[in-house]
Formats: structure tokens, C-alpha cells, sequence
């Protein structure tokens, strides 16, 4: 299965795409999407989206994984990160992808066996499971990655509980 | 000139276009897009997104007036209105549209001359300031109308400052 990962934010959006064949990870495709923050809210949302939908159109995920954005009193990066998170639940729906939404804390458990590993843990367990060849771009591109697999584990989980069943 | 204001919101957003001709205003159109709490979020933001780019497709207003959000902590409604917000500022950048933000306290100051002033009252002076013929659907509809007046009044005003220097 193939999996697009989404870490949600306007200043840098990271983007990750994971295939699995016969229970091996390979990173597809790795990326932080940028923009500056003195430009108009507006056309930063815009030119986000419409990567987000190049990235889809290219490598047609099954699914996609975006990371659940959370209310953080005082933090000035809170409103542009979670209109940001709408965006790539947006652009997902729009083409009809599954969505799957993880917290951090989920996905963390999943890479590092432990819901409040560091970034550079995350960063460094996401590049073992694929197989070295990844999470060199930044660390929002790495938790991408990271929800892809996440999300892979997740549903191989939901395959095997089915089985037993 | 004519104005497309936005109350954002999820499972209510509030629409309303005015058209100022000769300093008379006109309500064009008005409208709440209502999505159910219990479907997907993808699903209801790609709703909201669709109905948004139609309305302005049909009235194709000079400039946006979208209502800027706050957070509040502990609000159930913070994340999708947020969420929603950014969809309103994507739908307008991508077709184009100057968009303006306004506080609620501005949009508030604009129309009843009080930045604090109550839903109905807001309600009330949209509908005197646009000859009784409005603000029957919704208090979210009424914003809209209410944000679309401010932008009228902000622009004339900053006419008037123009040809004073």
C-alpha cells in the first residue's frame, strides 16, 4: 500500500509518501513545502494547496495520514498551522483519498515505541525503518514519514485483527 | 462596488454579499452553509469549499471580507472554524479576490458603533443599513452581510483619506 503522510503548518509543511510491499517501507517521496510568512495569508494557503494536490495527483497515494492539530494557548504559529491541517484535509477529500487523522502522540508510539519521543529520535527511527534512505530533508518532512508509517502499521493492525476474527 | 462577506465556521458559515451603488447598499445574497457534526471533516470542509467557490462564482465580488479568528481555548468550535477560516482565505486567493481580515469587535464598531455590541443588535442594524431587506436568515448570515458593510465603509473611508491629502 502506498501512504501519504501530511505534518501540518503554513510556514513549512512537511509531505511524505510511504509504499509497503511484502512488509518492507520505502520512502516515495520527501518534502517540505515553504512559504514565507510576510506574504498574505491567502496566497501562502493557496500555493500550499496546490502542492499538496500536485503531490496527490503524482503519486496517488490509498491513503493519506494527516498529523491532529491541537489548541495551543499563546503560540502565535497555532492559527496558521490549523487552517493549514484544513487545507490538506481539503485537498484529500477533494480527490477522494481516505483520511486518517493521528495526534502526535500516536504516531510517535508507532516510529519510536514511545508516545513522547524527541524530534530527533522520531527523526532517527523513521530513517532505520526506511532503510536509511530518508528524514534528510527536515523534521517536518521526517514526521510526515513518520504518519505514513504510522498509518501502514495502523491498518496492517486492523488486517490482522480482522484475520483473527 | 460589490462585497462578499464570510462568517467562518464549520457547521455553520455565514455568506452575505452586498453591492454599494451611490452610497445606497443592496443585500445581494445570503445564505448559511450548514454541514452535519457527525460526518467526516473532509467531507465537510470540501462541502463548505464547493458552495464557497459557487457563490463566488455567481456574484464574482470585487473583494473578501473574511472575519479573523481568535483562539479560544477550551472551545469545541475553535479547530473547525479555524480550519474553515482557512478554506474561506484558500477559496478567495485562488479566484483571485482581495481579501480583508476584520475582528468581530471591528465588524461590531462598523455597523452599531459598538465593538462590543450583541448578536441581535448586529442583526438589527444590518438590516436597517440595507432598507429592511436582510438579516432574516441566520445571526451567522447576518455577520457575513456585516463583515461585506464594514469593507464597504473601510474602503470609502479610505477614498475620503485619499482625496483629502
Amino acid at each position: 500500500m502506498r501512504v501519504m503522510g501530511i505534518d501540518p503548518g503554513l510556514t513549512r509543511m512537511g509531505v511524505g509518501v510511504v509504499d509497503e510491499r511484502a512488509g518492507t517501507l520505502t520512502c516515495v517521496h520527501e518534502e517540505t513545502i515553504t512559504t514565507q510568512p510576510g506574504d498574505p495569508v491567502g496566497t501562502r494557503l493557496n500555493y500550499v494547496f496546490d502542492r499538496l494536490v500536485d503531490v496527490m495527483g503524482t503519486f496517488r497515494p490509498e491513503a493519506v495520514a494527516v498529523e491532529r492539530v491541537f489548541l495551543k494557548a499563546n503560540s502565535k504559529t497555532a492559527i496558521p498551522s490549523i487552517q493549514a491541517s484544513g487545507l490538506a484535509l481539503l485537498a484529500a477529500a477533494t480527490h477522494g483519498y481516505p483520511v486518517r487523522e493521528y495526534s502526535p502522540a500516536e504516531m510517535k508510539m508507532a516510529i519510536a515505541g514511545n508516545g513522547a519521543a524527541e524530534k530527533q529520535q522520531v527523526r532517527y527511527m523513521v530513517r532505520q525503518l526506511l532503510g536509511g534512505k530518508a528524514g534528510d530533508d527536515t523534521p517536518d518532512s521526517a514526521d510526515a514519514l513518520g504518519l505514513a508509517i504510522c498509518h501502514i502499521n495502523s491498518s496492517r493492525m486492523g488486517n490482522l485483527i480482522k484475520l483473527a476474527r
